[in-house]
Protein backbone atom coordinates (compact mmCIF):
# COMPACT_ATOMS: atom_id res chain seq x y z
CA UNK A 1 0.00 0.00 0.00
CA UNK A 2 1.39 3.25 -0.74
CA UNK A 3 2.08 5.85 1.65
CA UNK A 4 0.63 9.14 2.02
CA UNK A 5 3.12 11.78 2.80
CA UNK A 6 1.69 14.83 3.72
CA UNK A 7 3.00 17.46 2.44
CA UNK A 8 4.54 16.40 -0.72
CA UNK A 9 8.44 17.43 -0.45
CA UNK A 10 7.47 18.58 -3.94
CA UNK A 11 5.68 21.62 -3.25
CA UNK A 12 8.10 23.92 -2.84
CA UNK A 13 9.36 23.03 -6.22
CA UNK A 14 9.20 26.37 -8.42
CA UNK A 15 8.25 26.25 -12.01
CA UNK A 16 10.39 25.88 -14.56
CA UNK A 17 13.02 24.01 -11.89
CA UNK A 18 15.77 21.31 -12.33
CA UNK A 19 14.63 17.66 -12.93
CA UNK A 20 18.72 16.61 -13.17
CA UNK A 21 19.64 14.76 -10.80
CA UNK A 22 21.78 16.53 -7.70
CA UNK A 23 25.24 15.84 -8.05
CA UNK A 24 26.66 16.83 -4.86
CA UNK A 25 26.65 14.68 -1.91
CA UNK A 26 25.73 17.24 0.36
CA UNK A 27 22.30 17.05 -0.98
CA UNK A 28 19.82 16.68 1.18
CA UNK A 29 16.81 13.63 0.90
CA UNK A 30 14.07 15.91 0.56
CA UNK A 31 15.34 17.79 -2.98
CA UNK A 32 16.58 14.48 -4.61
CA UNK A 33 12.69 12.99 -3.66
CA UNK A 34 11.43 16.45 -5.53
CA UNK A 35 13.86 15.59 -8.13
CA UNK A 36 12.75 12.15 -8.79
CA UNK A 37 8.33 13.31 -8.50
CA UNK A 38 9.29 15.71 -11.36
CA UNK A 39 11.11 13.70 -13.71
CA UNK A 40 8.05 11.43 -13.41
CA UNK A 41 5.64 14.33 -13.79
CA UNK A 42 7.30 14.37 -16.93
CA UNK A 43 7.11 10.96 -18.03
CA UNK A 44 3.56 10.73 -17.21
CA UNK A 45 3.00 13.54 -19.47
CA UNK A 46 5.05 12.16 -22.30
CA UNK A 47 4.37 8.56 -21.90
CA UNK A 48 1.25 8.57 -19.87
CA UNK A 49 1.26 6.86 -16.79
CA UNK A 50 0.74 3.11 -18.00
CA UNK A 51 3.33 3.58 -20.30
CA UNK A 52 6.00 5.57 -18.59
CA UNK A 53 7.89 2.89 -16.34
CA UNK A 54 10.15 3.65 -13.37
CA UNK A 55 13.30 2.77 -15.31
CA UNK A 56 12.31 5.25 -18.08
CA UNK A 57 12.40 7.67 -14.69
CA UNK A 58 15.57 6.54 -13.64
CA UNK A 59 17.29 6.61 -16.97
CA UNK A 60 15.94 10.33 -17.29
CA UNK A 61 17.45 11.27 -14.72
CA UNK A 62 20.23 9.19 -15.54
CA UNK A 63 20.41 7.20 -12.32
CA UNK A 64 19.44 3.60 -11.38
CA UNK A 65 16.33 1.91 -10.61
CA UNK A 66 16.93 1.00 -7.07
CA UNK A 67 17.81 4.26 -6.32
CA UNK A 68 14.36 5.84 -7.52
CA UNK A 69 12.88 2.88 -5.40
CA UNK A 70 15.00 4.75 -2.14
CA UNK A 71 12.83 7.77 -2.73
CA UNK A 72 9.67 6.33 -3.70
CA UNK A 73 7.87 3.24 -3.12
CA UNK A 74 5.82 2.57 -6.17
CA UNK A 75 4.82 4.32 -9.52
CA UNK A 76 1.58 4.62 -7.96
CA UNK A 77 2.75 6.79 -4.82
CA UNK A 78 4.64 8.76 -7.29
CA UNK A 79 1.76 9.47 -9.58
CA UNK A 80 0.15 11.00 -6.09
CA UNK A 81 2.83 12.88 -5.32
CA UNK A 82 2.48 14.00 -8.29
CA UNK A 83 -1.26 15.02 -7.66
CA UNK A 84 -0.39 16.53 -4.25
CA UNK A 85 2.69 18.60 -5.16
CA UNK A 86 -0.12 20.54 -8.20
CA UNK A 87 -2.55 20.81 -6.00
CA UNK A 88 -0.81 22.50 -3.05
CA UNK A 89 -0.54 25.32 -5.42
CA UNK A 90 -4.15 25.68 -5.23
CA UNK A 91 -4.15 25.22 -1.76
CA UNK A 92 -1.91 27.66 -0.87
CA UNK A 93 -3.72 30.48 -2.89
CA UNK A 94 -6.98 29.28 -0.93
CA UNK A 95 -4.53 29.36 2.57
CA UNK A 96 -3.67 33.01 1.12
CA UNK A 97 -6.53 34.97 0.98
CA UNK A 98 -8.37 32.80 3.60
CA UNK A 99 -7.73 35.81 5.97
CA UNK A 100 -7.74 38.49 3.33
CA UNK A 101 -10.06 41.41 3.47
CA UNK A 102 -10.50 41.68 0.05
CA UNK A 103 -13.85 41.18 -1.64
CA UNK A 104 -14.65 37.50 -2.45
CA UNK A 105 -14.43 37.84 -6.12
CA UNK A 106 -10.82 39.22 -5.87
CA UNK A 107 -9.87 36.60 -3.59
CA UNK A 108 -11.54 33.84 -5.85
CA UNK A 109 -9.78 35.83 -8.86
CA UNK A 110 -6.63 34.95 -6.73
CA UNK A 111 -7.17 31.12 -6.32
CA UNK A 112 -8.12 30.98 -10.28
CA UNK A 113 -4.25 32.48 -10.96
CA UNK A 114 -2.70 29.60 -8.33
CA UNK A 115 -5.23 26.92 -9.95
CA UNK A 116 -4.02 27.90 -14.00
CA UNK A 117 -1.12 28.14 -13.47
CA UNK A 118 -0.73 25.10 -11.18
CA UNK A 119 -2.56 22.66 -13.67
CA UNK A 120 -0.34 24.41 -16.72
CA UNK A 121 3.01 23.60 -14.66
CA UNK A 122 4.41 19.57 -15.33
CA UNK A 123 1.94 18.50 -12.64
CA UNK A 124 -0.90 19.34 -14.21
CA UNK A 125 -1.39 16.16 -16.38
CA UNK A 126 -1.31 14.12 -12.90
CA UNK A 127 -3.48 16.22 -11.04
CA UNK A 128 -6.88 15.99 -13.32
CA UNK A 129 -5.90 12.24 -14.54
CA UNK A 130 -4.55 10.81 -11.44
CA UNK A 131 -8.12 9.87 -9.84
CA UNK A 132 -8.19 7.61 -13.63
CA UNK A 133 -5.19 5.35 -13.48
CA UNK A 134 -6.53 2.68 -11.70
CA UNK A 135 -5.00 3.98 -7.77
CA UNK A 136 -5.53 1.71 -4.79
CA UNK A 137 -9.03 2.61 -3.03
CA UNK A 138 -6.94 4.68 -0.12
CA UNK A 139 -5.20 6.87 -2.53
CA UNK A 140 -8.08 7.22 -4.44
CA UNK A 141 -10.18 8.66 -1.07
CA UNK A 142 -7.71 10.78 -0.50
CA UNK A 143 -7.53 12.42 -4.01
CA UNK A 144 -10.92 12.64 -3.57
CA UNK A 145 -11.06 14.62 0.01
CA UNK A 146 -8.61 16.98 -1.73
CA UNK A 147 -10.18 17.64 -4.43
CA UNK A 148 -13.38 18.41 -2.64
CA UNK A 149 -11.55 20.95 -0.07
CA UNK A 150 -10.84 22.62 -3.10
CA UNK A 151 -14.62 22.64 -4.30
CA UNK A 152 -15.89 23.50 -0.61
CA UNK A 153 -13.00 26.49 -1.03
CA UNK A 154 -13.93 27.39 -4.10
CA UNK A 155 -17.89 27.48 -2.77
CA UNK A 156 -17.42 29.54 -0.01
CA UNK A 157 -15.64 32.36 -1.96
CA UNK A 158 -18.40 32.35 -4.44
CA UNK A 159 -21.02 32.66 -1.30
CA UNK A 160 -19.21 35.64 0.64
CA UNK A 161 -18.40 37.42 -2.99
CA UNK A 162 -22.22 37.55 -3.34
CA UNK A 163 -22.89 37.96 -0.06
CA UNK A 164 -20.32 40.94 -0.17
CA UNK A 165 -21.94 42.81 -3.37
CA UNK A 166 -18.79 41.45 -5.74
CA UNK A 167 -20.48 38.57 -7.56
CA UNK A 168 -23.61 38.61 -9.31
CA UNK A 169 -25.55 35.78 -7.36
CA UNK A 170 -25.51 32.31 -8.91
CA UNK A 171 -25.84 28.86 -8.39
CA UNK A 172 -22.73 28.32 -6.94
CA UNK A 173 -22.14 24.66 -6.95
CA UNK A 174 -22.56 24.74 -10.54
CA UNK A 175 -20.31 28.06 -10.85
CA UNK A 176 -17.69 25.90 -8.95
CA UNK A 177 -18.20 22.65 -11.28
CA UNK A 178 -17.91 25.06 -14.24
CA UNK A 179 -14.47 27.13 -13.37
CA UNK A 180 -12.77 23.71 -11.70
CA UNK A 181 -13.67 22.23 -15.10
CA UNK A 182 -12.39 24.84 -17.31
CA UNK A 183 -9.41 25.21 -15.23
CA UNK A 184 -8.62 21.28 -14.84
CA UNK A 185 -9.06 21.31 -19.00
CA UNK A 186 -6.36 23.56 -19.32
CA UNK A 187 -4.21 20.33 -18.72
CA UNK A 188 -5.17 18.62 -21.61
CA UNK A 189 -4.42 21.54 -24.20
CA UNK A 190 -1.61 23.58 -22.67
CA UNK A 191 2.29 22.81 -23.28
CA UNK A 192 5.36 24.27 -22.10
CA UNK A 193 5.97 25.55 -25.73
CA UNK A 194 2.76 27.45 -25.59
CA UNK A 195 3.23 31.68 -26.72
CA UNK A 196 1.17 32.30 -23.45
CA UNK A 197 2.88 31.88 -19.80
CA UNK A 198 0.79 30.37 -17.31
CA UNK A 199 0.04 33.41 -15.78
CA UNK A 200 -1.31 34.90 -19.31
CA UNK A 201 -3.24 31.96 -19.40
CA UNK A 202 -4.49 32.07 -15.37
CA UNK A 203 -5.76 35.92 -16.50
CA UNK A 204 -7.29 35.38 -19.95
CA UNK A 205 -9.57 32.66 -17.45
CA UNK A 206 -10.29 35.57 -14.53
CA UNK A 207 -11.64 37.64 -17.48
CA UNK A 208 -13.70 34.86 -18.84
CA UNK A 209 -15.37 33.98 -15.39
CA UNK A 210 -15.53 37.48 -14.59
CA UNK A 211 -17.14 38.78 -17.79
CA UNK A 212 -19.48 36.50 -19.14
CA UNK A 213 -21.67 36.43 -22.69
CA UNK A 214 -23.91 38.72 -22.20
CA UNK A 215 -23.22 42.38 -22.85
CA UNK A 216 -22.46 44.78 -20.23
CA UNK A 217 -24.10 48.17 -21.06
CA UNK A 218 -22.19 51.17 -20.03
CA UNK A 219 -23.53 53.78 -17.71
CA UNK A 220 -25.14 56.57 -19.62
CA UNK B 1 -5.81 -0.62 -38.87
CA UNK B 2 -9.11 0.59 -37.06
CA UNK B 3 -11.92 1.57 -40.15
CA UNK B 4 -13.27 5.13 -39.83
CA UNK B 5 -17.05 4.82 -40.25
CA UNK B 6 -18.87 7.93 -40.92
CA UNK B 7 -21.40 8.82 -39.96
CA UNK B 8 -21.40 6.81 -37.02
CA UNK B 9 -24.56 4.48 -36.76
CA UNK B 10 -24.77 5.22 -33.38
CA UNK B 11 -25.63 8.89 -33.73
CA UNK B 12 -29.26 8.35 -33.84
CA UNK B 13 -29.48 6.28 -30.33
CA UNK B 14 -31.78 8.42 -27.96
CA UNK B 15 -30.45 9.03 -24.65
CA UNK B 16 -31.52 5.76 -21.80
CA UNK B 17 -31.64 3.65 -25.05
CA UNK B 18 -32.06 -0.44 -24.81
CA UNK B 19 -28.59 -1.57 -24.28
CA UNK B 20 -30.20 -5.44 -24.57
CA UNK B 21 -29.78 -7.57 -28.01
CA UNK B 22 -32.53 -7.16 -30.31
CA UNK B 23 -33.92 -10.69 -30.23
CA UNK B 24 -36.03 -11.08 -33.75
CA UNK B 25 -34.33 -11.89 -36.92
CA UNK B 26 -35.74 -9.20 -38.23
CA UNK B 27 -33.67 -6.30 -36.65
CA UNK B 28 -31.47 -4.87 -39.29
CA UNK B 29 -27.53 -4.83 -38.77
CA UNK B 30 -27.05 -0.98 -37.92
CA UNK B 31 -29.35 -1.55 -35.22
CA UNK B 32 -27.45 -4.20 -33.79
CA UNK B 33 -24.32 -2.40 -34.09
CA UNK B 34 -25.98 0.68 -32.46
CA UNK B 35 -26.44 -1.43 -29.01
CA UNK B 36 -22.91 -3.08 -29.41
CA UNK B 37 -21.73 0.58 -29.27
CA UNK B 38 -23.86 1.71 -26.43
CA UNK B 39 -22.99 -1.84 -24.31
CA UNK B 40 -19.16 -0.70 -25.22
CA UNK B 41 -19.55 2.48 -23.75
CA UNK B 42 -20.91 1.80 -20.73
CA UNK B 43 -18.13 -0.64 -20.17
CA UNK B 44 -15.80 1.51 -20.41
CA UNK B 45 -17.46 3.91 -18.43
CA UNK B 46 -17.65 1.42 -15.59
CA UNK B 47 -14.30 -0.16 -15.94
CA UNK B 48 -11.78 2.25 -17.81
CA UNK B 49 -10.97 1.46 -21.52
CA UNK B 50 -8.04 -0.68 -20.64
CA UNK B 51 -9.64 -2.41 -18.19
CA UNK B 52 -12.66 -3.37 -20.39
CA UNK B 53 -12.32 -6.35 -22.53
CA UNK B 54 -14.89 -7.51 -25.39
CA UNK B 55 -16.04 -10.67 -23.15
CA UNK B 56 -17.16 -7.69 -20.79
CA UNK B 57 -19.45 -6.33 -23.76
CA UNK B 58 -20.47 -9.80 -25.21
CA UNK B 59 -21.23 -10.49 -21.36
CA UNK B 60 -23.53 -7.65 -20.95
CA UNK B 61 -25.66 -8.16 -23.99
CA UNK B 62 -25.94 -12.15 -23.23
CA UNK B 63 -23.94 -12.81 -26.80
CA UNK B 64 -20.37 -14.63 -27.45
CA UNK B 65 -17.54 -12.55 -28.31
CA UNK B 66 -17.51 -13.83 -32.10
CA UNK B 67 -21.00 -11.67 -32.12
CA UNK B 68 -19.36 -8.86 -31.30
CA UNK B 69 -16.52 -8.75 -33.51
CA UNK B 70 -18.90 -9.43 -36.66
CA UNK B 71 -20.06 -5.89 -35.78
CA UNK B 72 -16.69 -4.65 -34.66
CA UNK B 73 -13.33 -5.39 -35.58
CA UNK B 74 -11.42 -4.36 -32.43
CA UNK B 75 -11.91 -2.60 -29.10
CA UNK B 76 -10.35 0.56 -30.47
CA UNK B 77 -12.71 0.92 -33.26
CA UNK B 78 -15.67 0.42 -30.33
CA UNK B 79 -13.86 3.37 -29.13
CA UNK B 80 -13.51 5.75 -31.40
CA UNK B 81 -17.50 4.72 -32.35
CA UNK B 82 -18.20 5.79 -29.06
CA UNK B 83 -16.61 9.20 -29.21
CA UNK B 84 -18.24 10.00 -32.49
CA UNK B 85 -21.38 9.43 -31.33
CA UNK B 86 -21.12 11.60 -28.63
CA UNK B 87 -19.82 14.12 -30.99
CA UNK B 88 -22.33 13.70 -33.19
CA UNK B 89 -24.84 14.78 -31.02
CA UNK B 90 -22.87 18.81 -30.53
CA UNK B 91 -22.31 18.43 -34.49
CA UNK B 92 -26.23 17.83 -34.91
CA UNK B 93 -26.58 21.17 -32.77
CA UNK B 94 -24.01 23.29 -34.89
CA UNK B 95 -25.84 22.26 -38.05
CA UNK B 96 -29.31 23.42 -36.03
CA UNK B 97 -28.30 26.59 -35.90
CA UNK B 98 -26.19 27.01 -38.68
CA UNK B 99 -28.60 29.22 -41.12
CA UNK B 100 -30.98 30.39 -38.06
CA UNK B 101 -31.32 34.10 -38.20
CA UNK B 102 -31.23 34.37 -34.33
CA UNK B 103 -28.39 36.54 -32.30
CA UNK B 104 -24.92 34.69 -32.30
CA UNK B 105 -25.56 34.39 -28.76
CA UNK B 106 -28.67 32.06 -28.44
CA UNK B 107 -27.11 29.77 -31.38
CA UNK B 108 -24.20 29.54 -29.05
CA UNK B 109 -26.79 28.73 -26.13
CA UNK B 110 -28.29 26.17 -28.69
CA UNK B 111 -25.20 24.38 -28.74
CA UNK B 112 -24.05 24.05 -25.08
CA UNK B 113 -27.42 22.81 -24.67
CA UNK B 114 -26.45 20.08 -26.68
CA UNK B 115 -22.64 19.69 -25.93
CA UNK B 116 -23.79 19.25 -21.99
CA UNK B 117 -26.15 16.55 -23.22
CA UNK B 118 -23.80 15.02 -24.81
CA UNK B 119 -21.22 14.71 -22.51
CA UNK B 120 -24.02 13.16 -19.54
CA UNK B 121 -24.79 11.18 -22.05
CA UNK B 122 -23.42 7.49 -21.63
CA UNK B 123 -20.77 8.16 -24.48
CA UNK B 124 -19.20 11.48 -22.32
CA UNK B 125 -16.57 9.17 -21.07
CA UNK B 126 -15.50 8.21 -24.17
CA UNK B 127 -15.52 11.84 -25.51
CA UNK B 128 -13.19 13.17 -23.24
CA UNK B 129 -10.81 10.43 -22.91
CA UNK B 130 -10.42 8.97 -26.17
CA UNK B 131 -7.79 10.70 -27.43
CA UNK B 132 -5.81 9.60 -24.20
CA UNK B 133 -6.42 6.12 -24.66
CA UNK B 134 -2.89 5.32 -26.37
CA UNK B 135 -5.58 4.85 -30.15
CA UNK B 136 -3.73 4.60 -33.34
CA UNK B 137 -2.45 7.49 -35.00
CA UNK B 138 -4.99 7.49 -37.52
CA UNK B 139 -7.74 7.28 -35.00
CA UNK B 140 -6.03 9.93 -32.80
CA UNK B 141 -5.78 12.42 -35.93
CA UNK B 142 -9.34 11.80 -36.79
CA UNK B 143 -10.15 12.79 -33.34
CA UNK B 144 -8.34 15.75 -32.94
CA UNK B 145 -9.87 16.95 -36.43
CA UNK B 146 -13.51 16.02 -35.38
CA UNK B 147 -12.71 18.07 -31.90
CA UNK B 148 -10.99 20.73 -33.83
CA UNK B 149 -14.13 21.21 -35.82
CA UNK B 150 -16.46 21.66 -32.45
CA UNK B 151 -13.94 24.52 -31.18
CA UNK B 152 -14.01 26.63 -34.79
CA UNK B 153 -17.84 26.10 -34.72
CA UNK B 154 -18.40 27.70 -30.96
CA UNK B 155 -15.30 30.56 -31.63
CA UNK B 156 -17.38 31.33 -34.94
CA UNK B 157 -20.40 32.15 -32.98
CA UNK B 158 -18.94 33.65 -30.58
CA UNK B 159 -17.36 36.02 -33.37
CA UNK B 160 -21.23 36.43 -34.60
CA UNK B 161 -22.66 37.54 -31.44
CA UNK B 162 -19.88 39.77 -30.98
CA UNK B 163 -20.58 41.62 -34.29
CA UNK B 164 -24.19 40.83 -33.47
CA UNK B 165 -24.08 42.30 -30.16
CA UNK B 166 -25.87 39.56 -28.39
CA UNK B 167 -22.17 38.60 -26.94
CA UNK B 168 -19.99 40.76 -24.59
CA UNK B 169 -16.51 41.46 -26.57
CA UNK B 170 -13.85 38.71 -25.73
CA UNK B 171 -10.87 36.45 -26.51
CA UNK B 172 -13.11 33.90 -28.19
CA UNK B 173 -10.34 31.66 -28.46
CA UNK B 174 -9.93 31.64 -24.51
CA UNK B 175 -13.27 31.85 -23.86
CA UNK B 176 -14.18 28.81 -26.17
CA UNK B 177 -11.32 26.98 -24.45
CA UNK B 178 -12.90 27.48 -21.10
CA UNK B 179 -16.15 26.72 -22.48
CA UNK B 180 -14.91 23.36 -23.65
CA UNK B 181 -13.45 22.50 -20.56
CA UNK B 182 -16.76 23.23 -18.82
CA UNK B 183 -18.29 21.56 -20.75
CA UNK B 184 -16.16 18.28 -20.98
CA UNK B 185 -15.36 17.99 -17.52
CA UNK B 186 -18.92 17.26 -17.13
CA UNK B 187 -17.94 13.50 -17.76
CA UNK B 188 -16.35 13.60 -14.82
CA UNK B 189 -18.67 14.34 -12.24
CA UNK B 190 -21.94 13.79 -13.47
CA UNK B 191 -23.45 10.22 -13.00
CA UNK B 192 -26.38 9.20 -14.65
CA UNK B 193 -27.92 8.97 -11.18
CA UNK B 194 -27.70 12.58 -10.65
CA UNK B 195 -30.87 14.66 -9.22
CA UNK B 196 -30.51 16.51 -12.02
CA UNK B 197 -31.12 15.64 -15.87
CA UNK B 198 -28.61 16.24 -18.67
CA UNK B 199 -30.88 19.13 -19.98
CA UNK B 200 -30.94 21.12 -16.52
CA UNK B 201 -27.39 20.48 -16.01
CA UNK B 202 -27.02 22.16 -19.85
CA UNK B 203 -29.52 24.80 -18.87
CA UNK B 204 -26.99 25.46 -15.57
CA UNK B 205 -23.99 26.12 -17.41
CA UNK B 206 -25.90 28.29 -20.00
CA UNK B 207 -26.87 30.51 -16.74
CA UNK B 208 -22.91 30.24 -15.66
CA UNK B 209 -21.15 31.19 -19.33
CA UNK B 210 -24.07 33.92 -19.93
CA UNK B 211 -24.65 36.37 -16.73
CA UNK B 212 -20.53 35.84 -15.59
CA UNK B 213 -18.80 37.10 -11.91
CA UNK B 214 -19.06 40.57 -12.01
CA UNK B 215 -22.24 42.02 -10.83
CA UNK B 216 -25.07 43.23 -13.45
CA UNK B 217 -26.36 46.15 -12.20
CA UNK B 218 -30.10 46.45 -12.64
CA UNK B 219 -31.20 49.89 -14.60
CA UNK B 220 -31.92 52.72 -11.82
Amino acid sequence: MARLTCPSTAQASTPGGSATWPSRRHRNHSLKREVVVRAAARAFNAKGFHNASLDDIAAALGVSKPTVYYYVESKEQLLFECFQAGLERIRAGLREVEHSPRPGRERLDEVVRHYAEAVASEFGWCMVRAEDQDLGPELSLHIKKLKAEIDRGMRRLLDEGIRDGSIEPCDTKMTAFAMAGALNWIAHWYRENQPMTPAQVADKFVAVFEVGLLPRRTPA
